[in-house]
């Protein structure tokens, strides 16, 4: 079997890893993601004499995914310091002359739960990660959602709480999705990291509140097969039937679908890769690019 | 050129057309959308003698697009006396023994202005329609979305206007988009009908606010590389400028593109097609099954 080389690219960590097409991971380090040449030397320094065939990256963004354009393969406006319009598929095939894929971070791990995790055999699907951000990547008709860039789903408006009074901690839109209720959020609001919070805390039910909110627009807009959900948030799994219950809460039966009624528990699940999604999703893109060669 | 048959099989009326492979409808009709059979009668007679070679059909919903599914073809859980559960494509094919392509009517216009309107040369578009009701449908990566079903987007919740207390004329979920912004929710807030609402009334500002809020989260979930809005209510032409200043003032420079920015004004368009991009639609889907076959 080939080898393909997978980078998931995190704002906080970078993880690099070796793997097969069926979604195998055979190798894998991670470091901490510092300056970009530091951590592009640990990079190459990862891939030297492994032979890989591909490489795919999941990245850390706003990143340019559309092939043609002038700053593919760039992170783009990043608030991250020293990574704001850096060439992250530049420096990688500078090193490495193999075909490249990239995508978002979150785009990749919606493609590995398409295809080896979740959702393994449908057509479609959504990847949400809640943690110290919100992101979320998604497959429709098999394919990868872009346009003019690539999807910022964290970022939606969702109706407040009547009972949650607090601004948001978002830079740019204060209380959208991200700003109510990543992981830095419900610290602030409560003024405790949200692992301390007892599951029968009442942080748990707002925070349900805002990730239905934002499933129902996901649902009606996109219309996926299945809604993975994951991200450090996500571990607190006594989230997953409360998420459930609002979300049909808010539907109303107007979407006539066993996935949505009976079947609600297989709809809304947690990954099918675990930790794993984001680095097998790399593998993904590599193997997308090795196929498009 | 082949001789191509065309159905938009709306709620009040239906229109039947024949066109061509290049978007050109060379012949019409239209009729009342009475009861099935009756108005199944028009549709047969209107396509006798015709030879179609495929008819494509853009329905009011909600449908059933899923190929493979039991209830494919059919129109489904519609309040619309007498085609609730009603098998439209059954109903075509009995007389009809060509290639029949299916999809939601705005689905369909967003294929015509996709392939021959607006948003043409592109890969992926929205088009939403603003009347009696919110819909809208997608073109990404040159396919239609579908997943568990197609999608709803008329009915996503926005974020409430400060200065609006109505309650919302949907009967499903009372104030999302369509309760609070479609022709009804014009009519009855101000108890009179949207069209005889000067330019200068209050009313377009709030149907503004919310039309940009929708915007707000397509552009976010989907990435559309054009908005195309069709429909009644959006003829009121002085609704886009509104609409566009308030999305950009929604997204706060979050999402860097020049589309949102500079070029805003051809992001956020009227139908290239005019009044003609659901029948054209409807061609475009018969040639896709045409294509299929």
């Amino acid at each position: 079997m080939r080898v393909l080389g997978a980078i998931e690219a995190g704002g906080t960590k970078f993880v690099c890893g070796i793997g097969h097409e069926d979604g195998s991971i055979i190798d894998r380090v991670s470091f901490p993601t510092t300056r970009p040449e530091e951590t592009m030397a640990e990079v190459y320094r990862y891939f030297e004499g492994k032979n890989v065939e591909a490489i795919g990256i999941g990245s850390f963004g706003p990143i340019d995914p559309i092939p043609g354009s002038p700053t593919y393969g760039y992170v783009t406006t990043t608030p991250k310091p020293y990574w704001g319009q850096f060439n992250l598929v530049g420096a990688v095939r500078d090193k490495i002359d193999v075909p490249i894929g990239f995508d978002t971070d979150v785009n990749g791990a919606a493609l590995g739960e398409y295809t080896w995790g979740a959702a393994r055999g449908l057509d479609s699907c959504l990847y949400i990660t809640v943690g110290t951000g919100i992101g979320a990547g998604a497959v429709v008709g098999g394919r990868l959602i872009h346009g003019l860039s690539h999807p910022e789903m964290g970022h939606i408006y969702v109706r407040r709480h009547p009972d949650d009074a607090f601004a948001g901690t978002c830079p740019y839109h204060g209380d959208c999705l991200e700003g109510l209720a990543a992981g830095p959020a419900l610290g602030q609001r409560w003024q405790v990291p949200g692992a301390e919070l007892g599951p029968d805390h009442p942080a748990w039910e707002i925070e349900a509140h805002y990730l239905a909110h934002a499933l129902m627009s996901y649902v009606l807009i996109l219309s996926p097969q299945k809604i993975v959900m994951g991200g450090g948030v996500m571990k607190q799994s006594h989230l997953f039937p409360l998420i459930r219950a609002k979300l049909q809460d808010l539907l109303k039966g107007y979407v006539q679908h066993a996935s949505l009624t009976a079947d609600i528990d297989s709809f809304v699940v947690p990954p099918g890769l675990g930790d794993n999604a984001g680095l097998a999703g790399a593998i993904g893109l590599a193997a997308m690019a090795l196929a498009q060669e």
